[in-house]
């Protein structure tokens, strides 16, 4: 029977060196926020690291202590963390892939030693945008460099050496998190033996680089972005970065399962005329999907700082493993990853399809490299890579358990 | 070989009577803009009434004079009409339907005597937030009342009562004003002899209404709405109304239509690196399709109004047959019909997708009434019914010379 993580607590560990940056910057320094569960092997050689998505942190899995926010070194002025879907009971939280880690799941915590950071540019403890900068003494703001996942990839690469940690098992995340694996398979090719990018794409589509581009907008065209300097002056972008998630959230999210969800159901309220009257209002939300996506829109405000969710928004349009690392090839920039590979989309993912993990899959085919591929038929879109876990746990566990021979 | 409609100009009828509103208010005055093609026969049964979109206007075909914008009233304050996508040459407009409505084309002029109208709410010159309130000397913003479908069609009754025309030999629309047509077929079941909506719907399907909402937040939330009453202030809640326009484009279009676009390329920038290399910015457009879409928002927000934005997209995402005629059922709302349909939709249409039109003919189907139903596959999304005219005339002009029959 699969259990839980157990109640875990975000840790924090400062990198000795700068972080060599791809737009040629050196940034220090760098502080890595993070958790781990299960236990290491004295020959280090079980270790799994889980990457998150856009608006993921280090506590992937088990509960947490509903913390008052922000890192310890105060530079945060985020709010406490009341994760859209994932409140727990008695003030804890649940990790975002709880349903993925721990004893019997998908990544065992009973054989695995499993690690997970908060990305480079976060806002739950890693330094990002809302840290201090030590040339002002004052909140990056938009003086944070631009950054790539494969900065990223190079951070969490820093954190591990720093824990003593050389060789991975395995790398594996949904979505963003997927992004970072496929990095992690060619920037260290040594270093990884294997790979699990789910729900995710070697370059987003340009539909999605369109969105993208729309919830940045949303955010830098509210005045009280300020240019990015809102830290401190009690006013921050809190309608542009509601209208970025309410967008995010209608991709994240299949038609279907919209429909499923709400139909064009009117939302109860006290004014409704008898039946099913509509009272004819415009700044009121009717719709229950219209009271949902405020809704989401203001949870998210209050747990997630908007400078974070433009460098991130930024550095995965970027991504683009073929431009990158092959010349506008993606055989070519595969051709040096010597990990095997595990690739899992789902059918509904109209914002990762399908088209895009079966792109990779023929890429490392024709480098002769081993791929393994599946496309999960349900309903929720991106989201299942959070939702779907007893359909992929029996998938992650036989390709760890094959590899491990 | 089709011709044009030729120079036209927009016209303004005031009605004599108040509209009746379906949320129970009276409106008066209300002045009407329209323009006509073709001409009026001695019997008066030629007429076919086409009907826009949530951005369009009575400049439905042929060249107008690119005005210097807004009504003759003075109330509306917008730019000169430089619509998107069709600047005539030497200060000339065409109209948002010109290749479907000419001599020898799906509305054919030589034939029928074609009248379009500014939707009631508009903000092209019929009456909508942005016209004077007579109560109060100055624009109604949100002290306009919240209209629907309903309302529109009953307008078009009036307006056209007022020309003398009672009958009509076709309502044909797009998107809203495929709504507007099934409306009328509804509404005035003896006046109406064929209807033609087209990549429309019964009523929007969820993932739509969330779209909208959206849209209506963006506006509503930038400071410069002011709760709707901008006018005169010198301020307009331009930055809200484009992230309204973004999201909606990118609805109109297909994925796959975009990636054919647009595909990943960067933009040509100056100060762009050599090679394919990025330029490492978050505030400035990178990708083709990021600086497409601020070209598109800011075009847009020069010539329409952000209240009247509100008021239709309220309007369209309320307008739902069963409930409103059918106690639920849309069987039951459409058994009053008596015009014969015909659906058309597009393979990519994603917002109004075929099976909205499907769920049209079924129900049309299982009251014994004539329906023709065409699926064209065409890659350009939503935004087919206006760019698709070669394959839309054969079926359009088919379709009427049977019914003249």
């Amino acid at each position: 029977m699969p259990g839980s993580a157990g109640a875990v607590e975000t840790q924090y560990l400062d990198l000795p060196d700068p972080v060599r940056l791809d737009c040629g910057r050196d940034l220090y320094p760098v502080r890595v926020a993070y958790e781990t569960y299960g236990v290491l092997s004295p020959g280090r050689d079980n270790v799994i690291l889980v990457c998150h998505a856009l608006s993921g942190d280090a506590h992937a899995a088990g509960t947490a202590p509903r913390s008052p926010g922000g890192a310890p070194d105060g530079t945060s002025t985020r709010d406490g963390f009341a994760a859209d879907d994932r409140d727990g009971t008695a003030g804890k939280t649940l990790g975002w892939w709880d349903g993925m880690i721990g004893p019997g799941k998908a990544f065992d915590t009973d054989r695995y030693f499993v690690v997970s950071t908060n990305l480079l540019g976060g806002c739950r403890g890693t330094t990002g945008p809302s840290s201090v900068n030590p040339a002002t003494r004052r909140p990056y703001g938009p003086d944070f460099p631009v950054i790539t996942v494969a900065d990223m990839v190079r951070t969490q690469r820093a954190f591990l050496d720093r824990l003593g940690i050389t060789k991975l098992a395995a790398v594996a995340g949904g979505s963003l998190g997927g992004m970072q694996a496929l990095e992690w398979a060619i920037a260290y090719p040594d270093q990884v033996e294997a790979i699990i990018p789910i729900a995710s794409a070697h370059a987003l589509q340009p539909q999605g680089v369109a969105w993208n581009a729309i919830a940045r907008e949303a955010i830098m065209r509210d005045p009280d972005w300020q240019d990015g300097r809102y830290y401190g002056t009690g006013r921050a972008p809190e309608s542009g970065l509601g209208i970025a998630r309410m967008v995010g959230h209608v991709t994240y999210l299949s038609a279907p399962a919209l429909a499923d969800k709400f139909a064009r159901r009117l939302q109860a309220a006290p004014d409704r005329p008898a039946g099913d009257g509509i009272r004819y209002t415009i700044t009121e939300p009717e719709f229950q999907v219209e009271s949902y996506l405020r809704h989401q829109a203001g949870t998210f405000v209050k747990r997630f700082d908007a400078n974070t969710y433009l460098y991130l928004s930024r550095a995965l349009t970027y991504f683009d493993l073929a431009r990158s690392h092959g010349k506008g090839s993606l055989e070519q920039a595969v051709r040096s990853v010597k990990a095997k590979t595990l690739l899992i989309s789902f059918s509904s993912d109209w914002l990762y399809p399908p088209a895009g993990s079966a792109e990779i899959a023929r890429a490392l085919g024709k480098a002769g490299l081993p791929v393994e591929s599946h496309v999960i038929d349900a309903p929720y879109g991106h989201d299942c890579f959070l939702l779907e876990e007893a359909r992929q746990i029996p998938i992650v566990r036989k390709f760890l358990e094959a590899n491990q021979k």
